[in-house]
């Protein structure tokens, strides 16, 4: 894979990466739509599939995470990827290693919160395939908002190369965010999950009649949370989108998030919520 | 200085990196020498001058830290670097940085244990320093040992294309390796500071008599220090090249370290000790 990536950077071919954990889906198929028109012409496209242990935490699925390894690959080949690269636990992480790679404050709130250790994990492996494929263009999903802010900020603490660019959230048709975990929802819990949708759609229609309270629209959130049976809240809230500090009012970019259980699935979704271009503190919310 | 590095990249020149805190003496100078070599023909040589506040803890020496921007300027234009790098504090830290990178088990032992913190301000800064530079080679002296060897592991865990290259100890006549901090001492602690290359040289000295018994070495270093008054012993030891865990007999690559105090200067030193290459058990040692 280095000397791949070192061969295109001679010949002047831009590189585009999409990181993923393979059980591919739509959403990560935008990605590689994504990466394949930034690295235009001749451009190298990679995908990387690797189940990082590293970000799993010792009760979470890392066992049952869904590994798809042939169907992903027939779906890369059909959007005419150039490179899979799918390393081994052991290449990745040969006896001895120890190195690892912290982003301080962004890393405990929320997501890193309920998660110890889930984002130095993140951040370690994505340095890693950073190093080892080279990019100009790196390619992540918003589902995880959280993950691509933190990734941003090491990108530019560390000085390196790679732009991260973050793709939309794709949706089911009822409004459930892709997730490889979906897989694990039995259909009663299939249906619930939309309460996540549903909770920030409810959030949404708020803010677009002028509400900027965060404090309002999180009881929103949980409000519709709380009427899903199946549904246990681990967290839903407003945050900053640069800091991911609680937000009491709206005044500059901003995320609705979640973490909720369905049965024994943990699922996140989020909203972007941005100043209206007038300027007349409106705000306009995005799923 | 990111934009010069992707045109030698491109150009196909090889880039050669030392990094340095400035104050250059024939140490560091003998690193250029070999950065100069390794770099061959029409190779781009880079000399990094920055005095990073992360290594240093809050009773450290950062604000009396010799600076010598202009001389440093000179010795480098006689040797022939092409690039002298010099970025500010605020470049590279600015407002908002919050990246750290971690090299577990190896940067607690030591020095990382009188100094906590400083091992990671050394990979977090030479990390960024090797991701604007971009060299094939980044050239470190074995004075710091245990830097050079977490340099080497974090270099290996994150996929790095740079090789750290380790030269050789550059020393006083009479023994006292070269540091930029000793222009602290007072002639009469000129004196007494080269009991770090009594201490290691009388150890060497048991070693070639066919001497295998670190915890003897120990006791010979520690004596040799304790004879001299103005000198107060830190850490004074044997320990594995690559774990940096305390040794009780000699059988693989070993090195001998000292930290020590002169009177407010604290200083350190080591020597290498190797197997014999004839495999007879014998030992050798370099200072």
């Amino acid at each position: 894979m280095k000397q791949a990536a070192r061969l295109a950077r001679v010949e002047g071919r831009l590189i585009g990466l999409v990181p993923t954990m393979g059980a591919l889906h739509e959403g990560h198929l935008s990605l590689v739509r994504a990466a394949r028109k930034s690295a235009t012409g001749a451009g190298l496209v990679v995908v990387s599939i690797f189940v990082n242990p590293k970000q799993f935490g010792p009760q979470e699925d890392f066992s049952e995470y869904p590994r798809a390894f042939e169907a992903d690959k027939e779906k890369l080949a059909a959007l005419g990827v150039d490179v899979v690269f799918a390393p081994s636990a052991a290449e990745m992480y040969p006896d001895g290693f120890r190195t690892s790679i912290h982003v301080e404050d962004l890393s405990v709130r929320l997501e890193g919160r309920s998660r110890p250790g889930h984002f130095a994990g993140v951040t370690t492996v994505v340095l890693k395939l950073l190093e080892i494929v080279q990019p100009q263009f790196a390619f992540f999903g918003r589902k995880d908002a959280q993950q691509a802010r933190i990734l941003r900020q090491m990108a530019a603490d560390l000085n390196l190369d790679a732009e991260i660019v973050v793709c939309p959230i794709v949706r089911e048709p009822d409004g459930l965010a892709l997730s490889s975990r979906n897989a694990y929802l039995k259909p009663e819990e299939r249906r619930a999950a939309t309460a996540l949708f549903r909770a920030l759609d409810a959030a949404r229609r708020e803010i677009e009649a002028g509400e900027t309270d965060a404090l309002r629209l999180q009881t929103t959130l949980r409000r519709v949370l709380e009427a899903e049976p199946l549904a246990k809240t681990d967290y839903a809230g407003i945050a900053d989108a640069e800091t991911f500090e609680p937000v009491t009012r709206l005044h500059r970019t901003a995320l609705a998030l979640l973490a909720v259980h369905i049965g024994s699935t943990r699922l996140i979704d989020n909203m972007l919520i941005e100043p209206g271009k007038d300027g007349d503190g409106d705000f306009r919310a995005s799923l």
